[in-house]
C-alpha cells in the first residue's frame, strides 16, 4: 500500500476515495464536518477500524476549524454529529468516546483551543498508530491458524483499506504471507458495493497473492469443490455472547462454512467488542439505499420502480464462529466469560 | 407477458432478448444455426424449458435450411451443435432427442425434406405446446403450497421468461395470484447476470405483484427477519435422487431455508429429470466466462487482471428439497422411488 486509507493535515481529512478503486486512485480532501460524514456514508472510507479512525481525525479536524468560536460546544456537537453518520460499525463509536472524554479532560483543565487543538491531535495520532499496531498483532495471530498452504475465502474488503494498518482478516493474509506461507485467496464479490471485487482483488494483486473473485452466491460451491481451509472476514460490532455483525452475506458464508467443516474466524480489534449488548440482536443493522442494488453506475439493474430490500449488515450467531482474532490471541466458544475479560483463551 | 420467449417463423427462431431487459424490449432473429447457438450461450434465451423450446425450434430452422442439401446429415450435424451450446440444462439434449427421434423416423419412412420439414415443425409446435401446459398444471401444483398470503424468496428467473408458458417456480406465484392468494416475493438479483433483478422483478411489476430484489448474500438476513413461507426455485437438471442443479447461489439458499425451517420447493417440468445420472455429482457444471464477474457491462468491477471462478450453476442435495413440483405433482423425499417410477406422492 503506497497510499493511506487515511491521513490528515491541518484542517482537513484526506480520505483514499475507495468508491472509485480499483478504476481511479483518488483523494478526496475533506474541510469540513459535513463533507467527512458524507464520505463516511458514500463509503469513500469504509471498514470499521478505518472509520474509528477518520472520525477521531473528524474530531481534531472540528477543533481546528472551531478555534475562534465557541470551541468545547462545538466540538462536541460535532462529535454528535460524526457519530450519527453509519449506525453499525461500533469503532465509530468508540474512536469519538476516547476523544470525547480527552476534550472533557481538557475542558476541565480550561486549556485554550490551541492547546486543546494539540492534545486532540495527540490523542487521534495515538489511535491512529494503535490501529496499526493492533492490524500487526491480529495477523500474528491469525497467521498461526493458517496451514503453510492455505486457501481462503473471505468476505468484502478487511484489508489494509479498511483499517490505517494492514487490515483485520486480510492483514491476517499479508502477515502469513510475510511468514513464508503460500495462501490463495478467494474473494466473495460482497455485493452491492463490491468491495471484495474491486478493494480486496486490488490489494491482493498488489501484493502478488493469488486470488479469485467469486460472486457471493457462488461461495457454497466453493466450499463444495474445491479444498479450502477456512474463512476469514472482519466484523463491524462484536456483542458480548460473540455474534459478529459483519458486512450483509457474512451470515450465510458461516452457515456454510459450519455445513462443510471449514472453520471460521473473525478477524477485529478488540475494540469492535460492544460489550453494552447482550446479543446480536440489539445491534442496529444499517439499512442502505435500495439503489445501491437496483442501480449499477449509470445503469439499472432492476426496472424503473422496483425497490430493494437493501441491510448494509448481517449478525453471524456465535454458535458458528470458530474464533475471534484480536490484538490479545484468539478467543474460542464459549465465548462470553473471555471477551468480557478480556483474555483469550491460550492459543 | 404480451411479447413471447420464443417464437418461429418459415427460415427464423425469434428471441425476445433477455440480455437487453429490463432497459430494452427488443426481438432477436436467428436465421442460422451459429446464431441461435451464440445466442443460446449468451443468454439471450435462458431457463431450462425455454432453452429446449428455441433447441426444438432451432431443428425446424435447420431443416428450412437444409431443404435442397443433403438433408439428414445436415440436420443431424445441426442437433449436435445446438446440443453442445450449454452443458448444464437437460432440457435441451431432451428437446433435441425428441427431433432426433421424429428425423429417424421421417428418414426410416423415406419423406423428402419438404415433408419433414412439416413433420418436424409439428414435432416442435407440440414440445412449444407441452411446454405452455406443463406451466399450467406446475403452476397449480405449487400454488397449494402457498398460504392465502404468503412471501417467498426465489432466485434467477423461473417465469414466462424461462419458459414458453407461464413459468415454473414463478409460474407457481402467477398461478397463486390467479387463485386469489397473495403473495409477495424477494427476488435474488442472481449475480453475476442478475436474471432475478432484471427479469423476475420485470415480470412481477408488470403483472402487479409485489416484489423486492435482495443481493443474494441477503438472502440469510432476509430469512431471519421476515417472514418467509416458502423458498421456490426452478431447475436445470435433476438427478434420480432428487439432487437438483440450479443457478448458481440455489444451494446456499437451501442451506438457509434448512436453517430456518422454511420449505424448499424446486418447480420444474418432469423431463428436468435426467434418470440416467444417479446423483448430482455427475450433473455437468458449466463454468463461465470469469468477465462476466469481473466485468458489468463497460465497466471493470474488479482490477485489470484479476480472474473469477464462475460456475454457472452448483447442486443442492436432494436432502435440502422439500418438495420437487412437476406437471405430475409434488414428488417428496425419499425421492428416488417416486422420480423413477413417475409417480408423486398425493399431495
Amino acid at each position: 500500500m503506497t497510499t493511506p486509507t487515511v491521513q490528515y493535515e491541518p484542517g482537513c481529512v484526506r480520505l483514499l476515495d475507495q468508491t472509485r478503486l480499483p478504476a481511479v486512485e483518488e483523494i478526496l480532501d475533506c474541510h469540513s464536518i459535513d463533507a467527512l460524514v458524507d464520505a463516511i456514508r458514500r463509503l469513500v472510507v469504509r471498514g470499521a477500524p478505518a472509520i474509528g479512525v477518520a472520525a477521531a481525525w473528524g474530531v481534531v479536524l472540528s477543533a481546528h476549524l472551531n478555534r475562534d468560536g465557541d470551541f468545547f460546544a462545538a466540538v462536541q456537537k460535532d462529535i454528535a454529529t460524526l457519530r450519527a453518520a453509519r449506525p453499525t460499525a461500533v469503532n465509530l463509536g468508540w474512536a469519538l468516546d476516547r476523544l470525547g472524554v480527552e476534550l472533557d479532560a481538557i475542558k476541565q483543565q480550561g486549556v485554550d483551543p490551541e492547546r486543546a487543538l494539540v492534545y486532540l491531535t495527540e490523542a487521534a495520532e495515538k489511535i491512529h498508530q494503535e490501529d496499526i499496531e493492533l492490524c500487526e498483532r491480529m495477523g500474528r495471530y491469525g497467521a498461526e491458524l493458517l496451514p503453510d498452504e492455505a486457501t481462503i475465502i473471505t468476505h468484502c474488503n478487511t484489508g489494509a483499506l479498511a483499517t490505517a494498518g494492514i487490515g483485520t482478516a486480510l492483514g491476517v493474509v499479508f502477515a502469513a504471507v510475510e511468514a513464508g506461507k503460500r495462501v490463495k485467496v478467494f474473494a466473495d464479490e460482497t455485493r452491492p458495493l463490491l468491495q471484495g471485487a474491486r478493494l480486496t482483488a486490488w490489494e491482493l494483486q498488489r501484493a502478488g497473492i493469488e486470488v479469485e473473485v467469486i460472486c457471493d452466491g457462488a461461495a457454497g460451491w466453493t466450499l463444495h469443490t474445491q479444498h479450502i481451509d477456512a474463512v476469514f472476514v472482519g466484523s463491524d460490532r462484536i456483542a458480548a455472547n460473540g455474534d459478529v455483525a459483519n458486512k450483509i452475506g457474512t451470515y450465510p458464508l458461516a452457515v456454510l462454512a459450519r455445513r462443510h467443516g471449514v472453520p471460521f474466524y473473525v478477524v477485529a480489534p478488540y475494540s469492535t467488542l460492544d460489550l453494552s449488548l447482550a446479543s446480536g440482536a440489539e445491534i442496529p443493522i444499517e439499512l442502505r439505499d435500495p439503489a445501491e442494488v437496483t442501480r449499477f453506475g449509470d445503469l439499472a439493474t432492476a426496472p424503473e420502480g422496483v425497490g430493494a430490500f437493501n441491510p448494509a449488515f448481517d449478525v453471524t450467531p456465535a454458535e458458528l464462529v470458530t474464533g475471534i482474532v484480536t490484538e490479545k490471541g484468539v478467543f474460542r466458544a464459549p465465548f462470553e466469560e473471555g471477551l468480557r475479560g478480556g483474555y483469550a483463551a491460550a492459543d
